[in-house]
């Protein structure tokens, strides 16, 4: 917030070409490790759609698991945007292998000119599930794409969340990947995210394509001021601690109640339970996590939850 | 042939607007037995992507069985066409269920504007894999699309053969379909489908999406003319009945020899089988039959496949 | 900037369910002065681009002057996004007749199938030369739309400006659109524009258009209150009416200079002007003025463009 | 119609692995005169907008003349099916110059990423008016598209009385052409034309495409066969030369009339001339030739166009 009020003052060249657009690449760059170009857009539905267009064609494809925001959540705005096929492959956690890909692509493309040319591998870091690639597993999927000829895309609006859990650093873990959606929103910017090209042939013409998928904000500098002070002093890193250790505590908790169970392991900032709906309803309405799904529930911590909020909830809860 | 020849002579109307094209009209109408539109275009695909485009916008969603043509077959034509997403059900023998597909709407609309609004159920009748659903399955279907507020489209590139299968009539098949693709190719014609509209809301504007989609013949008549000849004196029912007959046949025979097994039941002109490769070369390089898939083998009989090609098959197998 | 800076405390429901947006409705909506629907976008573009999209099918056509944004500055975005044909018509200080669209829908439709089915009329106001429709103009554009089956929508990012040059309301220019794109950022706000539907059958799926779009912000509450702040004591009439000022001031003292002319008429705050490149380098680049095109010049005001930078800047022409 | 019945006997491989098609392309090759690549697909519409769809992505466009079947005639499907949009250049007699093309890449290029990238130059030889772009012309068109690296497709559904016209080879005609759609059906095929790539570059991908086109005609030797047909013996030249002599007969009839004017140079088997309506329907209902456009009439002569016919419509219109 402090950093709008500031990017609020004076006039400034539009579109991207202003001196907060470039404070904000000098930041980030050298966290991601790695010689890329960044381009910031309004929210992560639009990263990972124009991340998609800029490589495919109609004919193309795009393998991902069954459960990725891609697919389920964005009114099919990556295969409306690029005219691709989507080939989904049934994910454990959130997650899914070298081999289902190596797999699915054969079966694709056995039908030759009758089917698709798969051309990305798309994966959430952290996933949907709120589960993490080990930085091996990263590696081996890379690799797979490598053989395959196909590129690979990660979904990293969490990808913070990740880092954090895996203690390593964003360097390493964009090592493996192609093209990046990177988070802002999840991690406290009132809006923005950016898509980086570690392949510098996959982002021609993007400029152009930004500003056709309806993503070109003409004044940016209110974009790249936020994306800037998540990248100073390392903001991303203590937010994501932040709603990792709160989601951990909120795990620890939860568990001890006879009637809820983990749906799935706690990594990152989101935990998946299953708890009879009367039970839920005692709580959720009361403090700021939320249900999601019809079988289960999904509470997701935030950079600004606090111990008190954790202890709160488990108290409603516990009730 | 006979029929194109005659349609070669003098000078007519292009784009429809020939007589051939209404006498064709008047024979296919009666034989459906209810009021509708027909369009004719090239091809199936054709048929199946523009019968979903005349219905779907971009924020809709199609609900089909994975093993659907317009899925796996058509490099995502339909889904290119229409931008809408595909939600595929894993189908048995080819076929779904009334409920599988009411499961499927819950867990689409759920998400509300995060996710599509299911539009269109698309099945094949008779199936890929060479199955009939019975009349009654049909309706069962038709009934939870307008519980749901859904239209039913149905591939029918070979429904004759279903027809046949089932000893009912086209226009008993007819009854519980709003939008059919009405084979021709597959039933000896040299090239032509057709497009039947049975709820004529479901037709505004198709004439000139049939001419954007690439399929407005300027020699209309031609297609015609096959159409027509193919429902004179009901030889589509005549090429049906011999091409089933002869798949029934075929099967018998496989079924003898040790080493082969029928992948799922022959209800039509398909007949699948899993058998060694060893089994499967000595025999299909020299008989009009195919070989498909990588896991198990798929014979095809037509119009015009004699019982002395099918014994001549099965001697070669068995030799 | 305060708005937002209040819109920054406590958690609210995501993704325009929360009372910022509600209370923006609520201001918004008498000040247009008809039943409607509002729906927050990020940018203008992506209004222009969705009101098109929610109301047309491939096989329809825009009409359109050919200055309109939609046609030479979103790279191709509305076109692209409905797949539609644009008709552009040689426009007159950026406006077309009703006349013009009457001759044009005749040219189209003479085609029958082989052309497009005219259905939206897409104008500008005030327009990209910074002229404007009189309300009689847009009445007589709203008759030839009816009468020809077409909806007219309203390319609103500058049209305050237009109110405060007709001295007329909101409302009053309000009665003769189907459908508006209402303009935030080019009246001070820091990013967000709305699509009205004055039209309620027009306005079907566009939650799921919008989301599909790239353009459901999760944190809606951040453009809602920036447009609830616009609409309070009618600060964008205050924030136009300045700017139109400036602009006014600005040309009368340009016309002075010997060398400079006024490429048209100066209706609400831009300028265009040709005058030679060696003058316009002399001062556009030490005041907030920007150049345009590669034959004249556009100045724009806004609404914090004070009598001093007006000063400034001629005294730095007339140097 | 003879090559039909022939490619009708025997079982052959589908989908255009067939010798017949082998046999047309080892035919037409050498008359093209360079190396190429040759794709059927089932009409001139598809021939076009996929030749566009191969080579340009959403964010290009295409410059043609305002005449461009492309534009007027074809529902959009051009840019529809690329995204893309459509510069249209006042064309003088249905021709654009190198200066018209060099001017358009200006100013559309001046606007950087708010504006497309033009990659794509289309003009249709012989013209919607038939004229023709003389040896000369085409080269200077190709020699500023190379300039502004973008490619040059020929909409050449009668390209061949183009030839016949120039007294030159179709191989000194391809010389300057990277992609042409070579026409068939105008030319006297019951259906059939050709997408032919002299850039190996811009075909990547174009069998699925073609597919994806609803364009692979499953028994595609019924196509090949009758391409083969049109270039056996110069068929092809037989049917064009007779065509155009035709029309300059026609032409020199019409011209004595003293209410008929020609509205542009007969160059090939089209002639347009101005007449009362009245002249018209005295003739046009009784013999095989076209009205046209709301302003002037459209006649077009085909390769089996007699004398007799000629005599007699002018015999008709002077009555």
């Amino acid at each position: 917030m402090q950093a709008l009020i500031d990017a609020n003052h004076g006039h400034m060249p539009s579109y991207g070409n202003d001196t907060l657009t470039k404070e904000a690449d000098d930041l980030i760059k050298p966290a991601l490790g790695r010689d890329c170009e960044i381009f910031y857009v309004y929210n992560g539905t639009a990263a990972n759609t124009l991340a998609c267009k800029s490589v495919l064609r109609s004919i193309d494809s795009i393998i991902c698991p069954d459960s990725a925001h891609i697919f389920t959540h964005e009114v099919g705005a990556p295969a409306n945007a690029t005219g691709s096929k989507i080939i989904t492959l049934p994910a454990t956690d959130g997650k899914i292998t070298p081999e289902q890909i190596r797999i699915a692509h054969q079966k694709e493309t056995y039908w030759g000119v009758h089917a698709t040319r798969p051309k990305l591998v798309s994966i959430t870091q952290s996933t949907e599930w709120g589960t993490v690639y080990t930085l091996d597993e990263l590696k081996g999927i890379k690799e797979v794409c490598t053989e395959l000829d196909m590129l690979l895309h990660v979904d990293g609006c969490r990808i913070y969340n990740a880092v954090v859990s895996l203690k390593c650093s964003l360097a390493e873990m964009c090592q493996h990947i192609d093209i990046l959606s990177l988070g802002g929103t999840k991690n406290g910017l009132m809006f923005g995210e950016a898509v980086v090209f570690f392949n510098s042939e996959a982002s021609d013409g993007f400029l152009h394509l930004r500003k056709q998928g309806l993503q070109l904000h003409s004044k940016m500098r209110f974009i790249s001021a936020q994306m800037k002070a998540l990248f100073t002093d390392q903001l991303w890193y203590h937010n994501a601690k932040q709603a990792n250790l709160m989601a951990s505590q909120l795990a620890e908790g939860l568990i001890l109640h006879p009637e809820i169970e983990l749906y799935c392991p706690v990594q990152t900032n989101q935990v998946f339970v299953t708890m009879p709906d009367k039970l839920a309803k005692q709580s959720m309405d009361k403090v700021g996590f939320f249900p999601n799904g019809p079988e289960c529930y999904r509470l997701v911590t935030s950079f600004d939850t606090t111990e008190a909020e954790v202890s709160q909830f488990l108290f409603l809860i516990n009730k």
